[in-house]
């Protein structure tokens, strides 16, 4: 089966369909965050260091990493981040960045194989990313538009998708290399957002067996009690093929349905991680998705604030 | 599409892959109910009224109704519970008996198209059961076993489902009024349960064309936090296929699962129900499944009991 291994300097994991799902945590990203994009850019990472343990102590396999702050020194400060993060975690990490020479800066800082976050159809990132991801070994997530956009129609995004795989085979790198991002649209604004998601994650999977990923949380923008939402999309994605996903590890609802998605799909063997995180009588590591009654109890009255305030 | 097409005296639904999600209210069954089975075998049928109007209000499209009391009138009892339940809600029912004479009173007792539960493919119960589906135009809820039991290989299982299909068309019975129930195992036993029911709902839809049912319950027997698990089974299994359950309504998370489901299968027009649900701020008719923040925080007091005591 496919797999998509990824690796820091002393581990190594593996993206793949007879695998746990791979949670990539989101939040080293300073886009929509104004008080870190402040810190980053005056070279503070003290929020950087928090969130990479954080989101490693809840059960993030991955962490993207983005540095996308206007009029900043991106290539220097993505670098920086990166052998910060790199230094107090050992996960592999996702070096996000739409600046090639952004990206080049991390590859360039990084230690290990990690999965360059992204190149889309279009052909001028075909051609500026592509070299890079070859050029270092390592993987790529492939978006899946090209210059006529996004398509709502999942069987042009399946043709996008297999355009890249092609193209990544002339650049001599391994469709198990290319981790498809089928592209989640807001089920609020397009009724047929989920199915066309479930039906191109099957393609993606049965035809072109490569792995996937995606932002979760887009999918219920705009409606109301979007965590059941956005932990209901993630489970059925999961169990239409989708192996991993760009998400925030601390919302404990996104976190119980990859575990019982992980259970009902067979890879959480015996079901020991579901076991533990819900059975254990003391607090585990995993803030969020388990623990104690009294961290239970914690996280209900988290998340009714946030209910009520949403 | 396929559409199971049921009734009361005055409403009629429809099961489909098209349709929201059957919610099939399982609570009026006498079995492992010690006290509800001595009140039905002493003519009490005050909790089966409760019952019968909690399970409306919470959401459910259609009763299950169940009167398996050892060494009772089944027939009677099972008639006039159909009578009473009838007299009280107006959602068409589901007349669930292993004892034919008991299938036959409460189809004689039933206004409407009832759900006949069940037929298994095993030559006796085929022989049996469909002449009644037939002499009353009604539908059926066909098990996946036969005399060789139940195999652990959902293709095996398809072929009981097809060979009940075929032979309820030598009955006269349209496929459409086949509901085929993949059987559910325990995933804390056997770890391939999950992606064996969704393997097999997938072929029920693609090639049988036929809706299909559960009891979804059983996939957590014996782990922690079945609820969270229960819900996100459900989900995951309607993302596959399934199109009803015999399920409980007053389950909050099992509810909030159906509904995403329905939103993420594009099968709740604009979002209408869930909007409805978890944004009005007034309560509404849907118990565990939505209100105000006053039901919420009640709501999530009683979860915390349930997992304490769970």
């Amino acid at each position: 089966m496919t797999e998509t291994v990824l690796a820091s300097a002393t581990r190594e994991i593996a993206i793949g369909f007879d695998r746990p799902f791979c949670v990539i945590g989101e939040r080293i990203n300073p886009t929509g965050r104004k008080k870190l994009a402040e810190e980053m850019r005056n070279g503070d990472y003290s929020t950087v260091e928090r969130d990479a343990l954080a989101q490693v102590q809840a059960g993030a396999i991955m962490l993207d990493v983005n540095a996308g702050i206007p009029l900043a020194d991106e290539p220097r400060i993505l670098a920086e981040t990166i052998r910060l993060v790199q230094s107090l975690v050992d996960v592999p990490l996702s070096i996000d960045s739409s600046i090639i020479d952004a990206l080049e800066a991390g590859l360039a800082a990084y230690q290990g194989r990690p999965l360059v976050n992204s190149v889309t159809g279009e052909d001028e990132s075909l051609e500026r990313v592509l070299p890079l991801v070859k050029k270092y070994d390592c993987a790529v997530v492939a978006i899946s538009n090209d210059e006529t956009g996004i398509s709502e129609d999942p069987d042009v995004r399946f043709e996008v998708a297999r355009k890249i795989v092609n193209r990544a085979q002339d650049h001599g790198i391994k469709p198990a290399d290319v981790v498809v991002d089928p592209l989640v649209m807001p089920i609020g604004a397009m009724g047929t957002a989920g199915r066309q998601v479930f039906h191109l994650l099957r393609r993606l999977k049965d035809e072109l067996k490569v792995n996937s990923t995606c932002g979760a949380s887009n999918v219920s923008f705009g409606l109301p009690n979007r965590r059941a939402l956005n932990g209901h999309f993630l489970s059925m994605a999961a169990s239409a093929g989708l192996t991993s996903a760009i998400m925030n590890p601390l919302h404990a609802e996104d976190m119980t349905a990859i575990m019982a998605a992980n259970v009902l799909n067979g890879v959480d063997r015996d079901c020991r991680a579901w076991v533990r995180a819900f059975r254990e009588p003391a607090p585990v590591a995993i803030d969020g998705a388990g623990g104690s009654e009294a961290d239970q109890r914690r996280r209900d009255r988290e998340n009714r604030r946030r209910r009520r305030s949403a």
